[in-house]
């Protein structure tokens, strides 16, 4: 199963096309500056996403002199894992008719043996083989569980036995340590409860968390989707800057939980979220160029910039 | 398959029949002094080893005011998983006659799962569970592969696709900045090449390696034997002292990585190795007070102490 998401071949060489990223955070700096700021990237678990490109382009970028923490997803991977070891994935459907994975005690089994086996552990092997110093941590971010309500033939019912939960506290002390010494933290989407036990977490939200723990300048969220879009079925309906009011309205399945994580971070000081493709050569370095869709705090930003030139708020 | 190995009911309560060991680093002081002195416990990863007792144990010593970095093993789990997804494990056999399993990639990602998704997963679980900071990290051990040469039908041959490795330096500036801020590492048997490539590597080694690196006071290597024995057999043959070619001379099948680990971690400073067992209630602390097998630099010590009190070397 992890064949097919870290593939051992080398391809995806980089297209050149797109001109380096004006680092974020040190300047012209090759050097981070002990304390300074932080991109996070958050990239998803979905089997579209080019994990390659990803790490390569999340190496480059850093190699630059960005300080980053990659937070990434385990979706396929734990579908796959869980259909082959007969423990086929369930969905829940909240009252307000949210999907969510029902995650009994085996199913965060499976999830953890994805999340940190296959994902965290790929994205170590390809950032460190294109020349990133990346550390993958488990329990930097401390939770707690949901109250999971689920319909289920027309009632309402909680969910006792799940470990779905939310993030309450981040170890900003360990990430600070870990970057100031030039390393670029990949942590996957658990958290430990007070209780010791594994809780599967939104990655979006928990990239969010980080990010606002961090003081981040930036959360950049690749997914299989090349932004926020107007009309679900047509890519060219992208929007290409957008107040965190027009994202909640806009947005639909999967995005939801994107723009609620929008909202989190930017609440709490991320100057910006950028929802951009995973799919595509230089995903990181198009992001922070204008790919994709920047949320921002309060009023959508003049368009027209996509391309061109890094926007204002990331200088 | 992990149910098993890391039950989620409270069990194996403290018997309260060992007293509590005597700190070896911080003297009297529960605060471990910033860049005072580790232990490092290296816990095998066979079927036997008592996962909780080992973990509740770990954090009760680290309550107690010492600075502990957890290696583990991953080869039961490894064995399950590589069974029941359909790529059975394999052992090669060296010109030498040592036995090692035979990791080609495929072999090396559920390595990985086992290691990381269920073991490091696992204990990060139970030692939060019992009050200790522990944080999983994965990307401490840089290393290269190792020329495996295997006998097949009669013949020496290389193995070219093989991801057993040899682990040649360690971060010791991320664990001891972890460390610093009263963290508790858990390390899985995992090493990453200059390539990027995972590496299976044994866990004795590794542990010998993170012990030398950090200057530990003490090795302790808990294992499904009660220690080195005379006759393999006879569990009642336990030797309580042996010097370092002692312990060669004596050591058969996989106790020989484990003598050869004790050589490694001890002619770079570390004190002494402690090889006791995993398989009973507060392993850590019997061990400390004088159970299992102690492995010193030179002329056994004289016998008589054990359960006694911490032999001098440790105080």
């Amino acid at each position: 199963m992890s064949r097919s998401a870290f593939p051992r071949t080398r391809g995806s060489a980089s297209s050149g096309s797109i001109r380096d990223p004006t680092p974020i955070g040190g300047a012209c700096s090759a050097v981070p500056a002990s304390g300074g700021p932080v991109i996070v990237v958050k990239v998803g678990g979905s089997a579209g996403i080019d994990r390659r490109a990803v790490a390569q382009d999340v190496s480059a970028v850093a190699a630059a002199g960005e300080r980053i923490v990659l937070v990434h997803g385990a979706s396929a991977e734990t579908d796959v894992l869980a259909t082959t070891l007969g423990h086929p994935p369930r969905t829940v459907v909240s009252p307000s008719g949210q999907q969510s994975r029902r995650t009994d005690r085996r199913t965060l089994e499976l999830f953890a043996m994805a999340a940190l086996g296959v994902e965290t552990f790929g994205y170590v092997e390809l950032l460190r083989g294109s020349g990133a110093p990346a550390i993958g941590v488990f329990g930097a971010l401390a939770g707690a569980r949901k109250n999971v309500r689920a319909v289920e033939a027309g009632k309402v019912v909680l969910l006792r036995d799940d470990f779905t939960g939310k993030v309450e506290r981040i170890d900003v002390e360990a990430l600070r340590a870990l970057l100031d010494q030039g390393k670029l933290p990949v942590l996957p989407p658990l958290a430990v409860s007070a209780e010791g036990e594994g809780l599967n977490v939104d990655g979006d939200r928990a990239a969010a968390a980080v990010a606002a723990a961090l003081g981040a300048n930036a959360l950049v969220i690749l997914t299989n989707v090349p932004g926020l879009l107007r009309s679900v079925d047509d890519p060219s309906s992208l929007v290409e800057a957008a107040s965190l009011d027009e994202a909640e309205a806009l947005a639909q399945g999967r995005m939801k939980k994107k723009a609620m994580a929008a909202r989190e971070a930017i609440e709490a000081g991320v100057r910006q979220v950028i929802v951009a493709s995973g799919r595509v050569d230089r995903p990181l370095a198009r992001a922070l160029a204008g790919e994709g869709t920047r949320i921002l705090a309060a009023a959508t930003e003049a368009g027209g910039s996509r391309g061109a030139r890094p926007p204002r708020a990331l200088r």
